[in-house]
């Protein structure tokens, strides 16, 4: 369990960096498990109670996307099924399948890292989105989008 | 398993609703456990090799529609992630989540039964889906449509 104190001086901006770090952090296992590394956590009330890496090729399953396990993960922490007061940290831009699982989940916020030009859902539209999420991008995008790049560049090798 | 032999002089229509036919029996069981009755099969060459009904209240988990059941136990059967000559049946029209999720498998066909007018993928338009999969609806409407209009009546009680 990891806890981040919003009382003690630190702002918003410094939460959400901290938050995507630690997706970052889930992100590199999924790296190194040789999965597309893209990873995220669901954050509430400065606790972290779900968190989930890709394990596509792993699970031989398509809808094995980060977000989505860590929505699992979450409810099941809560014992309810809907994420309200809480936030999705994740380090990509989420696809359509996962904006769409966000919208039954009613979650109050989603913070990505980098844009996803080809498969993120805001290139349909926010109104994908739940009424009442908020959308946050581009936070540690660089690091986020390096390493997409560095594992595609690794893959063509 | 079931299998339907398209040789024996029966049309496309016919098997389209036989295998609505059985995806209503899956949508009952979801009816009868109390959840909202809506089920899914994947067929491929005239063989279930996937199927569900949604299970959200039961696992406490809005991701688990009968869809996304479907599309995970076909990939298990299969061993493989893509469901190419494969057709996803199922009760009501898809919502964004389970369009988004099809489009990763690239599945070849989705035959649905009732619209569903507020959260079905297509009010934000087809290209939801992947390029390669070709879209039916409206097989056994009234039916699947009945179930659905039954169990919230029941809920209201």
């Amino acid at each position: 369990m990891s806890y981040y104190n919003f009382e003690e001086g630190q702002n918003p901006e410094q939460a959400d960096e901290h938050f995507m770090r630690l997706a970052l952090n889930e992100a590199k296992k999924a790296y190194e498990a040789e999965e597309i590394p893209i990873g995220a956590l669901v954050v509430s009330h400065g606790k972290i109670i779900g968190r989930g890496h890709n394990l596509t090729e792993q699970l031989n399953d398509v809808t094995a996307h980060a977000e989505m396990q860590a929505f699992t993960a979450a409810a099941q922490t809560l014992g309810g099924k809907y994420l309200k007061d809480c936030t999705l940290y994740v380090t990509i831009e989420p696809c359509v399948m996962c904006a769409g699982a966000s919208y039954w989940t009613q979650i109050s916020r989603i913070v990505f890292g980098a844009h996803e030009e080809k498969r993120g859902f805001t290139r349909i539209g926010q109104n994908l989105l739940h009424p009442k999420t908020l959308l946050k991008g581009g936070v540690l995008a660089e690091e986020c989008g390096q390493l997409m790049t560095d594992f595609f560049k690794n893959k063509r090798k």
